[in-house]
């Protein structure tokens, strides 16, 4: 299988869109669903602490995945609870948003503690920065990716762990370390500096024509499943 | 579980655009999902005599619901092969037709003859009219309702057994027989007049107020299932 690099990563999205008019709102729905799959299968209710989840949900698409995750984990026996900081003014998000709370999901701006995430919490989502991200971190986020560096809680990254770069990995000065990380359509170089931590793919919606032309070699899919565990 | 007449059904799918605020690509692409593992469910590639599976499209959501399906459905080892005469200018149905092409899966406007049905196909999936068709069937739509009811294939209607009143239920002019009827959202009440046929409930997405404002008494979907079995 191969670890895309970043241009790649952007490349497949942007082919995604533009030669094979996937609307945002479609595959970030099948995106987002494959992860609350992922998680429900790694992290099933009744192996933490707590059903309550709280999903870190950055600016741009890596985010948009992390609402989806949310509403869908709320309808299999978890309590997602959203810190999304820095909304943008994009209808697909404040659509996303909306239909989170119509769920009776707190969507917070106000970052959350350490100590109150320890107490309150069982497991943390990653979906704040994706494919698309370059270091370093922007200081709005400072405080949150703090809060996940200093967590010990089970995280699961989504698509990127947050602060690392997309082909390099962890960064000196931003290194959160996930125990599980969600791939969405294939894997970027990132990937391969895991250390411990269980590896998914998610996204079952690419085109066999554009898994061959960037020769992803993606594996197979199991009966009806929207995800593959890579390790 | 409650039964919903033709108004409530409009009304709920009304309410799921105007104030939950979906769009009509998230719910058609979970709805299609969601198909497409019921029909995995109900008749795995070797139960049928073939994987090839006729797809019916008619022109409204219905038939994208039955768009969604067969791209699914061809990433599950399906062979789909849609029937799709009646096309809007929608770009959603364009986009739809377009990535199922792209999937591979023709997308032909003429009707096939009953013996090629017999002949090529394992399994069809009646995807033409849905909760807000009123009889009769239009006469371009009688060639392939007739098809449908001289099969002797398992027919898997989405929602309504198609030329069925969607609360009266079977019409003497028109009456498919489906072998499986997948429900979307809640079962609307010609559902009550399925005879031998197997009943699934798709659409995991109804939010809990909107499930209690129309006293729906939805089951409890199984782990990560995007259907449940109602018989």
């Amino acid at each position: 299988m191969k670890y895309l690099n970043q241009h790649e990563a952007i490349s497949v999205d942007e082919e995604l869109f533009n030669e094979y008019k996937f609307s945002v709102d479609q595959l970030m729905e099948l995106a987002g669903l494959s992860c609350a799959h992922a998680i429900a299968e790694a992290y099933t209710p009744d192996s933490l602490k707590t059903n309550k989840v709280l999903i870190c949900c950055g600016p741009g698409n890596n985010g948009g995945d992390g609402l989806v995750a949310a509403r869908h984990l709320s309808l299999m026996s978890y309590e997602p609870y959203i810190y999304y900081p820095k909304r943008t003014e994009k209808a697909l998000f404040a659509n996303l948003q909306h239909q989170a709370e119509c769920m009776g999901i707190t969507v917070a701006t106000e970052c959350p503690t350490s100590d109150r995430v320890e107490a309150e919490f069982g497991l943390i989502v990653d979906a704040l920065f994706g494919f698309s991200f370059k270091p370093p971190v922007r200081d709005s986020f400072k405080p949150i990716m703090e809060v996940l560096q200093k967590s010990t809680l089970p995280i699961v990254s989504v698509d990127i762990p947050s602060g690392w770069d997309v082909e390099l990995g962890p960064q000196s000065d931003c290194d959160i370390k996930p125990a599980c990380l969600i791939s969405l359509t294939a894997p970027k170089l990132c990937a391969k500096h895991l250390v411990n931590a269980k590896h998914y793919l998610g996204g079952r919606f690419v085109p066999k024509t554009l898994e061959e032309k960037y020769a992803m070699n993606l594996p197979t899919y199991k009966g009806r499943d929207l995800f593959v565990r890579l390790n």
